[in-house]
């Protein structure tokens, strides 16, 4: 049986409450051989407290030896194995600028590129045109219209856009169009299968990739397009239909507030900071079960190769850890959704550190006196893979029936 | 490749003999925080000695984060995936109560209702008839016969009788008919796929309820039945098949015979208590080679959320543990089946604590100085899933090949 029918067939409806507080990036590594880690070199109080109090281990998010987006991460944390519920490019960055995809979406990730006075491609980026001029590309495409469908074109980043058509008899298997290099031709698109559906949005988005040629062929310096990663709303079992749990979240990034809608969560908009996060999860703390509470910086200063920055995010977030006690959660887990080590600049394989703490109902692991990843090696939970995560939290917060009599 | 047919190809026969000494529920949970658990509070000494001798972990006896049901978890100890295996209500209670089912048997657990003059459900439960009432229900009923198959009617316990149905063209998929709530009559019994085997049992199933309906119309309180949890045989690689070791089960307790021969272990009748048991161990040690003892009454005591009633009930079991060693098994594994914290009063998902015997055999773990949920997590075992165990025994008893040249 898949993991998510196994758990609809197990969890059962509640009143306890569940806090899965994700630091983005969260595991790290040492500056040096036998230094700390950031999280091990944080000041970090609260979280010691729970580390000691509840149960400790180190998760992959997506599997042992595999460095996760953000995307997979997330899925992960949420108990949707990220191994078989891959987003495509399109969706994820339509999702990531806080646009909500219908069921008759498809998206595709667009690039800004400039040809030739023969249609060859000369750059494939643009020179990496700014947002700001992304944006002004944007406007002047924007208002092409498609005959039967809904056209949709937001900028994105950089040189990068995101377009959706929504309507009937549209299907994502198409082709992308980039060659991959220079001196040759945007290729045309095509259905990579036999449906009408493909062959009818191949048609659309040829149509409408020759209109926007035609609007910006004058222009510098990118008069061009590319599309790829098409793909749709990956229709993905609902969260609450899954686990009975009622679930928000609370992000300030549209990307992780988009993720948490793909599996059904309920967005909170306007959230700029930490302070309005939590005022956001005391005001819903009746309404919902489950809060999903991302904090984006710890993985930006990671990015950056900043060991001391990111040591100070861990440390703001242990500093509001008291907000999250006073409300007396079931169940309260604290981990990432990847490391990123500031040594490494990026995201890593590297298993996260997590605290599952829950008051009467988790094993001790005496020798951890602390939140760290070499301290959560001792911990009674182990190394373990994210599709354990929300077997353990509905667990913990008493909302699994046993399996079998 | 399926672990049961890994098993099978790499198993061989041999003369070393195995003891598996399953604690029913053994796991737990402290009282207090810092506190221990019932194994960690009881006086094992026995225990202790082979935990230093030997090597321990902790495991999962369905998978990370699920609570077992009985069935699942003997399954697992027992080396069937109980994922992949489930068991359906009606063969557990049948095999629960002693009976062997053949191939030919459809198996259903019943419950004895009461309805108004319309047919209506009243109570669902009959309002929790004794067992003795049950059995006396079961007495007016248990003479109907139907053409061309065998009826096995049974009480259980309470309201909770089985009905077996044994012939040619049978077919256990079918619905319940107890429509989950009172004011609604009975449903009647359809076939659930598309077979003639189905339709055919689905006929004279619905022909046996109107039997019954008219034979206790007017008795009070129960005066109608409800069948649910339909179900055949499993139809098991056979245990000595499997591990080419023959085995044997030790249970006082009639459920744990059946869950033992429904993989073809040999049962044992007329055991009434550990002497009985350790009695049958040594008049059985020459003629099998691996031994399933079954101890419920850490389970029982848990379930009734007595905490040092449990803690005894651990201590009698250690007492014992020189009568194995007597016998010079080549592999002794301690363990449970699940956990049942006297804390939830109830089986749990934590895993179990695990010792695995095999004198030269096993690799040390110098920290564990004795038995109990904390030092296991320093075992040299780690944290494994059950379907590693019998490989595990079934290795250390010298019985399987290398995989491969």
């Amino acid at each position: 049986m898949a993991d998510i029918d196994l758990m609809k067939s197990l969890t059962q409806p509640g009143t306890t409450k569940a806090i899965l507080l994700v630091l983005d990036g969260l595991g790290g590594l040492p500056r040096e051989v036998g230094g700390p880690t950031e999280l091990e070199a944080a000041f970090t109080p609260n979280m010691d407290k729970l580390a000691r109090e509840g149960s400790v281990g180190l998760i992959n998010t997506v599997d042992m030896g595999i460095t996760p987006g953000s995307g997979p991460g997330h899925f992960g944390l949420f108990g949707y194995d990220p191994l078989k519920h891959l987003i495509g490019r399109g969706v994820l960055e339509a999702v990531g600028i806080g646009l909500t995809l219908t069921e008759q979406d498809v998206a595709a990730r667009g690039n800004f590129c400039t040809v030739d006075e023969n249609g060859l491609i000369t750059d494939r980026r643009a020179g990496r045109i700014s947002t700001q001029e992304c944006a002004r590309m944007v406007s002047l495409i924007d208002d092409i219209t498609l005959p039967g469908v809904e056209v949709i074109v937001k900028p994105v980043q950089d040189y990068r856009f995101a377009l959706i058509l929504r309507g009937p008899r549209l299907c994502s298997a198409l082709n992308e169009t980039d060659p991959q290099k220079v001196g040759l031709k945007p290729l045309k698109l095509r259905p990579l299968d036999g449906s009408p559906e493909a062959r009818n949005t191949a048609d659309l988005a040829n149509e409408w990739v020759a209109r926007v040629s035609e609007r910006i062929k004058d222009q510098r310096p990118a008069n061009m397009v590319t599309l790829r990663g098409w793909s749709s709303e990956p229709g993905l079992s609902k969260f609450e239909d899954v686990f009975k749990m009622k679930a928000v979240a609370l992000a300030v990034y549209p990307m992780y507030k988009g993720l948490a809608s793909l599996v059904g969560m309920t967005k909170v908009d306007g959230l700029r900071n930490l302070d309005d996060q939590l005022e956001a999860l005391r005001r819903n703390w009746e309404a919902y079960d489950f809060f999903f509470f991302h904090y984006k910086y710890t993985d930006s200063r990671g990015e950056d190769g900043d060991f001391d920055a990111k040591v100070k995010e861990i440390e703001k977030v242990d500093a509001i850890i008291p907000n999250f006690l006073e409300l007396n959660p079931d169940v309260l887990v604290i981990t990432g959704d990847h490391s990123t080590p500031a040594v490494l600049r990026s995201h890593s394989w590297h298993p996260v550190p997590l605290i599952l703490w829950a008051p009467g109902m988790t094993r001790a692991n005496p020798d951890v006196t602390g939140f760290g990843e070499t301290q959560c090696l001792k911990g009674a939970l182990g190394q373990f893979n994210a599709s354990y995560l929300m077997k353990l939290i509905t667990a913990h917060a008493q909302r699994q029936a046993k399996y079998g009599a």
